[in-house]
């Protein structure tokens, strides 16, 4: 239980901007490859959300990371924890770019799969090193679950 | 410049919890009442940005705004500022039924007009009380200027 610990020479200043500018980064690649008609054209698995869904929950989801990769660095430095954070934040980036930009769900199922791997991974780290930090990663987890089934459920109903 | 006070018998929980619920009951109206089809077909003023921009700033608005709150009920107590919260929330809370629930775009120029006046006196409270609480109110004042014209063009052109 080390959710009190404060890695020395922490600097909360440069924590913030290198979570916040790494975090703001990936989220852009949303606007960068948009759903747009290609996505409203296809078939939906039961249980897809309403589309304004998404942008607030990937609004409150990337906040979410920023502020548990702060509180982790602030626990640990930028160690294993960190590196696991910026991999799974890779192959989040990843995924918008697959899916809407080059429309392969396939590759996309595949990316998400491992991506879930990844952020499995960094909540189990998270948890160790701060435990609000592991919380607010077990929500973005089960968000990532749904979103697995969701790209499965394109990829077969399309 | 009363940044750093704090308020005797300032309660964090309670305070988060309170400005936390109030915000996210206030964000619930845009899911009660949104924009659907209806809107999808209006004549659009020009500068009027993609529809997925909304939920991303109203997310990170909401969220400024408790924050916002939390941080002036920490440095004043549950006066005069935290009134005038309360009253932007309302008024905020008020826009989108009577823009896409009653389809009332010259009623809902009014109260977003209302709504500019209250946000800027929120704004003008929340600066005295506690700096970051006055930036994150003069964004959310920006906004509602922005909001205010396209509501006005969207009264124009329809």
């Amino acid at each position: 239980m080390a959710a009190d610990d404060t890695y020395p020479n922490f600097n909360p200043a440069l924590a913030a901007a290198a979570c916040g500018i790494l975090v703001a980064l990936t989220s852009l690649t949303g606007a960068l490859a948009p759903p747009g008609d290609w996505y409203a054209a296809l078939n939906r698995p039961p249980g897809t959300p309403p589309d304004v869904a998404f942008p607030i929950a990937w609004t409150l989801l990337y906040i979410a990371m920023a502020v548990a990769a702060w509180r982790v660095w602030r626990a640990r430095g930028p160690g294993r924890e960190v590196a696991l954070f910026v991999l799974q934040l890779a192959l989040n980036a990843l995924w918008m770019p697959v899916a809407f930009g080059a429309h392969a769900l396939g590759w996309a199922l595949l990316v998400i799969v491992v991506l879930w791997l990844a952020v499995a991974a960094t909540t189990a780290a998270f948890w160790r090193a701060d435990r609000l930090a592991g919380l607010l990663f077990a929500i973005y987890l089960a968000w990532v679950s749904y979103a697995v089934y969701l790209n499965a459920g394109l990829f077969w109903l399309n």
